[in-house]
């Protein structure tokens, strides 16, 4: 797979994206990682470069305060827009970046396009629960119609088959109760069309305190709630990790078995790492476009890279299919 | 303080609601006590009871699967109608019902009635951070309009001084990214209302990550975001806990170097217990009604009926008088 990189994007960008390149590159000889940057500068420091990293020239970057659609007009020659417009034209089949989240969305709508059949994108997103969820949208589509939801729920199925290896992936509805007839008017009526689409296999709705329980595979929600569940779920975690680490440090008898403890206590904090995925998939859109966190270091572009070779190059060709499919269906059951 | 208490609601009633209203009424010598339920049993297991705890006829209990609304005209002498008719007719100035949640907001809207100038209630609750905020709606209104967000924080702000003993509470509004351009269109409505209104300290939007950081000391969304909110903080602290605990059984050294801190650990629980709160108070509507967890133990309704008696009779007259200020001024504004 060929991997268009975003190389000045986030907070750590140019050099922690560079060295999560070259760790993929190494654990992938196959793929190829092509970095997008201010070219001097980038070949000066890949001086011994492995064969299957390239450079393309590229000046400047979007930062996270600025308007992403007006900043990409106004420099079509920024990093993010010349990485997509290189998916656009088949020079690349993906895209990754660690900059602006509003950026990246845009410049994949705007410069990339979305798949037939997909009104809006979403950004999918893995809970690193000891039970592993991918929940979408985080983020990309703030407000959504019941049928962008039938929608999330089908890109969600085939990038979980894809990337996650799960042949028949449970899909559930983020929703205030278990009933169908929980939530307001667009989740009630997302839970119809769920329930009667014969591509996504529907186990219902899904209450907050139940994401972690391994109960689906997938969790559909809109991007307003589903960025609100992660960064809940993120500082959740973070503050009850803290509050664990007060607790070992209160005195030096504490600390003592804290030390004999501390492989263990560190693996739990790793296990709940989001740079264990290392990014966010933007689906609906053609070619995987993933997100890097703002501050990733090097070991989260690198996992980000290897789950986008992962993913392999069909899934903009199977999640076409299977939108269409879900449609023909809905016109069947409409006759 | 006199307060109606549902003897029959909840997954451990009535031994648990009577031993809780005992404690309740031992530290609040005070303040009275009514218990709402099948007579015969309460007075048999309230043989030597404190003067200031009665018992009031009621029969049957509004279960969590059935039609609130529909059951409370069906059965007005279930428990939570008897106790709700109280507060109406001047008998009770609160109700506490651990009992179904629907049931509890029907009957405070159907039998005691909302406050002047609020269109919608909310439910509020504490989140047990190290810096407790109160987080409002987290159920009763699953779509909200701006207004009703402005008239939650408004609602929240007279909470959190009367309960929380805050003079000037800080006030958040729930969004996925800090700017004020963020969100669907009511947030970011809501967002305007809430910069202009001279009744409410608005500190600006709070991201998920940020809810427990003390940023603020009342967060303000809708009760379908809430939700979900309130039980994804619920569900990750027991998951990383439940880890934790994994991690210190994981050998015969870990398990030794856990005993040590089992009471450092056990404090950490403790701490984000939301039984520390015990209740949940629906707001907007005459009287303080608390809402206990389905599943509470005494000390849980212990606390909340400490909470409700601590938060003082005037709320339901300090709300209104703030809510007409505000539309007072809201009005004067427009003209």
């Amino acid at each position: 797979m060929r991997i268009a990189v975003d190389a000045l994007g986030g907070d750590n960008a140019p050099d922690e994206i560079i060295a999560g390149v070259l760790a993929a590159s190494e654990r992938l000889p196959g793929d190829e990682f092509i970095l997008v940057g201010e070219g001097e500068a980038l070949r000066s420091r890949l001086r011994d470069k492995p064969g299957n990293i390239s450079v393309r020239e590229a000046s400047g970057v979007i930062g996270m305060g600025e308007d992403p659609a007006a900043s990409l007009r106004a420099r079509p020659n920024s990093t993010v827009a010349v990485a997509a417009r290189m998916v656009r034209e088949g020079e690349a089949e993906a895209l990754f970046s660690a900059g602006s989240t509003g950026a990246s969305v845009a410049a994949a709508l705007l410069l990339i396009g979305r798949l037939r059949g997909c009104r809006r994108p979403a950004i999918a997103t893995m809970l690193p629960f000891d039970a592993p969820v991918l929940l979408l949208d985080v983020g990309a589509t703030v407000s959504c119609r019941p049928q962008d939801l039938l929608n999330f729920a089908i890109l969600g199925g085939v990038f979980a088959r894809k990337y996650l290896d799960i042949r028949d992936p449970r899909v559930g509805l983020i929703n205030v109760g278990e009933e169908p007839g929980k939530g307001d008017d667009t989740v009630k009526e997302a839970h119809g069309l769920l329930a009667t689409s014969d591509r996504v296999r529907f186990v219902g709705n899904v209450e907050g305190r139940e994401i972690s329980h391994g109960v689906a595979d997938v969790l559909v929600t809109d991007g307003f709630t589903g960025n609100v569940i992660l960064k809940t779920a993120e500082g959740v975690a973070r503050e009850i990790l803290n509050m664990v680490r007060g607790a070992v440090t209160a005195s030096a008898v504490t600390k003592l078995a804290g030390a004999i403890l501390r492989p263990q206590l560190r693996a739990v904090r790793d296990r709940v790492d989001p740079e264990n995925y290392g990014g966010s998939f933007l689906l609906g859109v053609r070619g995987p476009v993933v997100i890097g966190h703002g501050n990733s270091l090097a070991r989260g572009v690198e996992n980000a890279l290897v789950g986008i070779a992962h993913s392999g190059s069909s899934l903009s060709e199977d999640s076409e299919r299977e939108l269409a499919a879900a449609q023909e269906q809905q016109k069947g059951d409409a006759v």
